[in-house]
């Protein structure tokens, strides 16, 4: 294996178990990563963990929220982000929701230069709301008086409502549901 | 200290650190159970932890979902559940979420006994729900054409969205953004 792909198994690992739940041991097995080379060029399990969040931040959320990264993202582009979670989960596909979400509840609390990963990954995804929705109300997709920065926060919260139920054993039609419910709520922002 | 409080304790523990981070030194250290007291009385730390979840549901979440819990609840009881939630995480309080929460992102997609207790959590969540919102239908305080079991599923996903939204690192304004759009999706259920 070479070291992307070493780099990208140990991401998945982290994805699948968690932080806390992987091992040293565990990265050397599945992901070629020995406890030498570990310390060598991270320093530690933690340091490899805070780089890997940036590999995933890279290639998984970025593709996530290409929607949103458009200069001109509206109400169209903020629900097409949303419906591309349609089938999370479903056909055998993973279920395993999004690993900042869960770093975020399982490791932000006990790990400061953690959090601030994931406080960098919270204010981005904000930020993209608020840009898409200020567009809207501007070219009046959605009611003049829409505070944006408020539905902004509601969003961000609504994505990791959804990466729980997504990762949760609840059923997949939940996910499903939960989407329809924040794309109405996004309906009926627009102008009567 | 006695065994009540001894597994108050044990439940703190793990609600603040998660299970796969909480050792059975830790569970020694702050909660006076030794080694041979989990192994004797619970077999496991995971038959430990499965004990606590079930303290954690007759002792916290009883009490959350109380507002839900009468028979006749409706719209207002609805409300009335998400708004308790208003002060959570402000002047210093706990901004730990729910530990069923954390646990179903944590734990249940490794450890199926541990996924059914959760299931079990959000099938009553559901369940409870789902009786408010038909009452709510009948009394007319909900339009007629409402999905009670498609806004039952949104609504037990937002509950897992606002705790981890709590238990996140983003700022206080954040979660009661993210309740007031909850509320405002109740409030647009209301016939016009």
């Amino acid at each position: 294996m070479d070291t992307d792909r070493r780099l990208d198994q140990a991401m998945q690992l982290f994805w699948r178990k968690g932080y806390f739940a992987t091992s040293v041991k565990d990265l050397a097995a599945s992901a070629g990563l020995n406890r030498a080379a570990i310390y060598a060029d991270f320093g530690s399990k933690k340091k490899l963990f805070e780089a890997l969040l940036g590999r995933y931040r890279a290639q998984i959320t970025a593709q996530r929220l290409a929607p949103l990264q458009v200069e001109d993202a509206g109400l169209a582009q903020i629900e097409q982000f949303f419906r591309q979670f349609r089938n999370l989960g479903a056909r055998g596909e993973n279920r395993l929701g999004c690993l900042m979400c869960l770093t975020s509840a399982e490791v932000s609390p006990h790990v400061p230069s953690v959090a601030r990963i994931v406080t960098s990954y919270l204010d981005e995804l904000g930020r993209l709301f608020r840009r898409a929705l200020i567009n809207a109300r501007e070219r009046g997709e959605i009611r003049p008086r829409t505070d944006a920065a408020r539905m902004a926060n509601y969003l961000t919260g609504a994505v990791l409502g959804l990466m729980a139920l997504v990762r949760s054993p609840a059923p997949r039609a939940a996910i499903t549901h939960y989407l329809d419910g924040v794309l109405s709520l996004l309906h009926n922002l627009q102008p009567t």
